[in-house]
């Protein structure tokens, strides 16, 4: 399958002349709308969102469609890379694999695609991302599509932190494991449960979320609006 | 195929992730979103909307998978249940089904689905819904995945009042026929049309809708806010 | 493949209830949502987005479903059209297709779709046009849906204009080719430049867009907000 995601806006046109690109390729597996709302200018949730997004993809042939794209047209690369557990992800080498990376258990394998003098300067996901993962959809190799390189963009994330907030407000920080305690916006958090049902409506606690990070919910409540904390918050360890 | 509906958001990653547990299990049937912003604690619009999108299913072999899930990790059951006329519906027992069951032409067949171990208590969608929602998609029986259970959860609404406001601002009510006249937040509404195109535009109008539910409309207007109300306003059919 | 465009709103049940129809009547091909938030009233607008997003169809068979249809129900024609390129169209006929038309290559082959006597005054997406859409997915002829008519209706745009607003802010003008200034909202735009990253940061700029469209933006901003104009706003070309 093929998944996509953007910050192109959900119901837009641009998501739509992706797919069209795809399926004039050939492309028989199907396509699946990731998120099409991601932040234009935060490449960090983002590069988190499409981690989640698309972890539950490995060991499956899967070929991942990502374009969050403000240097389009500029010197930034375009590429295609191999996680060696069947994902493999196209889109700008601008930090928005960060979490992918991340989270690899293996090196990569990355290579630079190139850009066609026809491709339309604003627009690489039309006309240079999208028919690369419609190549890799049909079966070939990263390696076919252009000349390996290296040294990805990363990003240097500031840590502990707030990664991203969920729907129901809860927050996701960077932690991996459960502390005593913590502290975000200065509001100390001291109680942790494996299930909200566990917990004392009304009272910020900790508990080890689904994706495997640490996160802060308030039962029958949002902990982002009760705490008043947002992406990019500092979270405090005490020591 | 199988639908998926929730309260986790557009774009969500938990979205992406019952997906990919879906296709590693193998579900080759079309993968069909009908709506991730249901809202998160209101469970009545939610069964009323999940029915209302998946009732045209009926005939097909269809699998609808739903969760909206406050009380996930809690002692609320885990469900799947076969409608007896191609669909089966996986997800919660918390209301979440009340309109499928009122509207269902004969007793469902349901079953507890058993929670593994293994499970995140915090997310039982990828877990425990989506294996289950796989495995009936490959065709395995309701019966095959845990055991028969009755007394399934349901809403005691007070009626009538509208159900659902759709997007152009008309009042879905729980009427199911036209009354002579009908009031809603006090106020009267006395005409009755075919079509919007045969009312006279700023009045509103009862006529019965597509869901086959009494609804309230202006023409060229949006009846929830030029009479301001909203879902669960109650209606009153003079006697 | 069939694709689905509506006002019905995002998670609307209506447009479930239009796939299960297209399912139910046999349906193999992928279903594909084009955009399902299209301003209720703004029946211009829809119709640029429609066109955009179904562009690129052009060379694979292809029907596009497409519901914007206030007068559903009232005398409009229901329209089924083949744009000779692979590209079918089902939907009112209201101006909706106005841009697919303006930019077909050949004179379109159209019929007007015969409304059961069954269907929902209120909802012709579900009782005439997916069924229409399904026939012509399995590989019914247009004119085999209806009687051939002509005279498709037409949209009087005033231009030059600004025809559609995307997520980025930029605005998306009626200009085909770049002129050598041009104003809008009064505010003058005499730079063009072939990227955003060839742009100043902070000045709007013109740049042949990727819909063959003259745009204007603002590199790291948004021209919408930063020139205060939107989607209909009056393009000045200074003779």
């Amino acid at each position: 399958m093929v998944t996509l995601a953007s910050d192109f806006g959900s119901g837009s046109p641009y998501v739509a002349a992706m797919k069209a690109v795809l399926l004039r390729a050939g492309v028989q597996a199907p396509l699946l709308d990731v998120d099409h709302d991601l932040a234009p200018f935060a490449i960090p949730t983002a590069a988190f969102v499409l981690w989640a997004a698309t972890r539950e993809f490995a060991g499956l042939a899967s070929v991942h469609l990502a374009v969050v794209d403000p240097g389009v047209g500029a010197d930034r690369r375009c590429l295609a890379f191999d996680c060696g557990d069947g994902r493999r992800y196209v889109g700008p080498d601008n930090g928005l694999f960060e979490f992918v990376l991340r989270h690899a258990e293996q090196p990569v394998q990355a290579v630079e695609l190139p850009v066609p003098a026809a491709a339309a300067p604003t627009f690489h996901g039309r006309d240079v991302f999208a028919p690369a993962a419609a190549a890799l959809a049909a079966g070939a190799s990263v390696d076919s599509r252009g000349a390996r390189c290296g040294d990805l963009a990363r990003l240097p994330l500031r840590e502990p932190q707030v990664l991203w907030v969920d729907r129901f407000g809860n927050l996701i920080t960077s932690l991996r494991s459960l502390p005593g305690e913590l502290a975000v916006a200065g509001r100390p958090v001291v109680q942790a449960h494996r299930t909200f049902a566990g917990a004392s409506p009304g009272i910020p606690f900790m508990y080890l979320g689904s994706l495997g990070y640490v996160e802060v919910g308030v039962r029958d409540g949002n902990a982002a609006v009760q705490l008043g904390v947002g992406i990019g918050s500092a979270v405090v360890v005490p020591s």
